[in-house]
């Protein structure tokens, strides 16, 4: 048996290439990366890491450094899901869900690496390795592009040889999404799968509204209609709009999901492990939305993704998100041109090894 | 108009006269009282604060002197609501609930602090001002104290003249509660209100047992009888019990409230305004109770929920709590020893002054 001997955390701000925007969370101009190395008395070493749009990462950072650090010193990183536990209710006064299942994914992250590179297995195959590979779509924080550069985005995802996009909604009239979403179509041609994401910035009603109008272009969901409280809202979208609904990215629980899935409504659940509790709290979710019988897919963070989805036997879509966490990695997000399937890594662990050069200039105090 | 300039996050953790025990949470040794001190261009500071079973509260003034600062300075600190939302949204991607209710309800409380003084009111008369009174029970974090001790500490509650006592419950076995109950019970007579309270330590079935117990003990509520997520199970509980339930000191959201009334069941609502994101978090809840056609009880920090309480036309009960932040203040809690009920404070503002030097040696860095 081995002992967690030490937890280091450390917290990156880096600019994003250029600024971005989506309906609810507006400019986004850095994404913030905590990480978090766990050593062992046997002297090895995990890394973990979770990201955030630009705004929480010190907090997150402060929450592993000062408390959950003291839960897990002296413990076997051997027992993943008891640590997880441990972590969870270590906290859970001031933390249920919310920004705690950040800080604890950061920590899980490490552990399942630790777990990983000790039985010499890539990610997706600990997991289960139903596959090596998952279906992959591009996904722009593209609101403010002019229509012009939307296409061109788009077209950029095509040349990568990637078989589905999609493109954020939320503009000043439902007339100008219809008209982008027209635009896309027309670009992609209709074997493209093509999925809308509105970032909560809708009442019901405009929701219902919008995914009726929305019907005839073919669209495979529509991501985050509404606040993600409102079970009963995502319920009525999906009825009375005939279109299917996407959601998880703001649900931190697995029985934030629980709840979503018997209250409310979901067709394609993407939880995130970065803010789900890490890859044990990403596997809760999918378990269950195998329970409902439906697919898993997935929320930023596609070099970790990559592995935990081609894992599944529900396996859904990959997002390859607007924060290139990857480019700071020594093995960005792999595409097969041809199939436009996204490659899980075959190296021990969890396949995500950071550039340490590249991350330096941008760590910073927390 | 006036401008908030200055926004200083300051962060104590306090040593408990003694350890206390409940079901779920552990140990206590400290609690922790993030401050936050507003001040305008006008010359005016505020200060509101939040508190910690000794867990967390680090993180959360990272997250106000990080986050939330940078929201407040330059708006004008009268709009407190719209304060409010900016807040809750400005931080939303990583915080929806959890920690970040706490971060935003220290720097509410001190927005509130301003609108009182400026106002020259006190707190329970600018909230309405039904009553500048509320009923008041003693509440100890007692799950390790010996019966005898256990006995005492409740005597105390009474030679205070308070007409309602609340015990904890979740000893290894059912009988050993019971037993407490009883002799409690026994000891305060059939006159005094008496609640029990199990921190979420119960499964569904046990609790549906337990509560079933102690019907002849005639027991006001049986608080948090299991986890606050299971809704359902709230249901069950008070529906195949026959008794009333209590919760709410965990949920950290209005939505979390509302659908624990809509899906589950609680007949005592006991919002926190420290963890539901302060007094403006606290109203909402109120209002919403009143809307289910239920009282609304309070959770903990006595000295500032006696003027939320006093105000209310659905006023429930003052729950006295056993982190003494009240020790702290120019004003400890006041209680009336005739009638057993809490009198709010009648200065302007919010009617909690901090005594800095006696506070100051438990200053820290976070
Ligand atoms: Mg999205
Ligand atoms: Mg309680």
């Amino acid at each position: 048996m081995s002992i967690i001997t030490d937890v280091i955390t450390e917290y990156y701000r880096i600019p994003l290439p250029e600024i971005m925007e989506d309906a609810k969370h507006g400019l986004h101009t850095h994404f913030e990366v905590p990480i978090v190395k766990i050593t062992t008395d046997d002297g090895r070493t995990g890394v973990g890491y979770t990201y955030t749009g630009g705004f929480g990462g010190k907090a997150i950072s402060s929450l592993i450094a000062n408390e959950l650090t003291a839960i897990l010193i002296g413990k076997d990183p051997s027992c993943v899901e008891s640590l997880w536990d441990q972590m969870n209710w270590g906290i859970h006064y001031v933390a249920r869900g919310g920004l705690a299942s950040f800080a604890i994914a950061a920590c899980d992250i490490a552990l399942w690496d630790l777990r990983a590179t000790k039985a010499q297995e890539p990610l997706y195959k600990l997991l289960g390795g139903v596959s090596n590979q998952v279906k992959c779509y591009g996904g722009a924080i593209d609101l403010n592009f002019p229509l012009e550069k939307l296409l061109a985005n788009n077209q950029k995802y095509l040349d990568m040889g990637l078989k589905a996009v999609k493109i954020k909604l939320g503009q000043a009239t439902l007339a100008e999404d219809i008209q982008r979403v027209a635009a896309v179509r027309e670009l992609i041609g209709p074997d493209v799968t093509f999925m809308v994401d509105a970032n909560m910035s809708w009442s019901v009603e405009t929701a219902i509204k919008a995914g009726r109008e929305f019907l005839k272009y073919n669209i495979l969901f529509l991501e985050e209609p509404t606040i993600p409280e409102d079970y009963a809202g995502y319920r009525r979208i999906a009825e009375e709009s005939g279109m299917a609904v996407a959601g998880g990215e703001n649900l931190r629980t697995l029985t934030e999901f629980q709840h979503m899935l018997q209250y409310g409504h979901v067709d394609f659940p993407q939880p995130d492990a970065s803010n789900i509790g890490g890859i044990t709290g990403w596997l809760k979710v999918a378990h269950l939305t195998q329970a409902y019988n439906l697919t898993v897919s997935s929320h930023g963070m596609q070099e970790l993704h990559v592995s935990l989805l081609a894992a599944m036997p529900n396996a859904g879509y990959l997002e390859m998100h607007s924060f290139p966490i990857d480019q700071y990695t020594t093995r960005p997000l792999v595409i097969d041109p041809a199939s436009g399937m996204a490659i899980a890594p075959e190296e021990p662990g969890i396949g995500v090894t950071f550039d340490w050069q590249k991350l330096a200039p941008y760590q910073a105090e927390f």
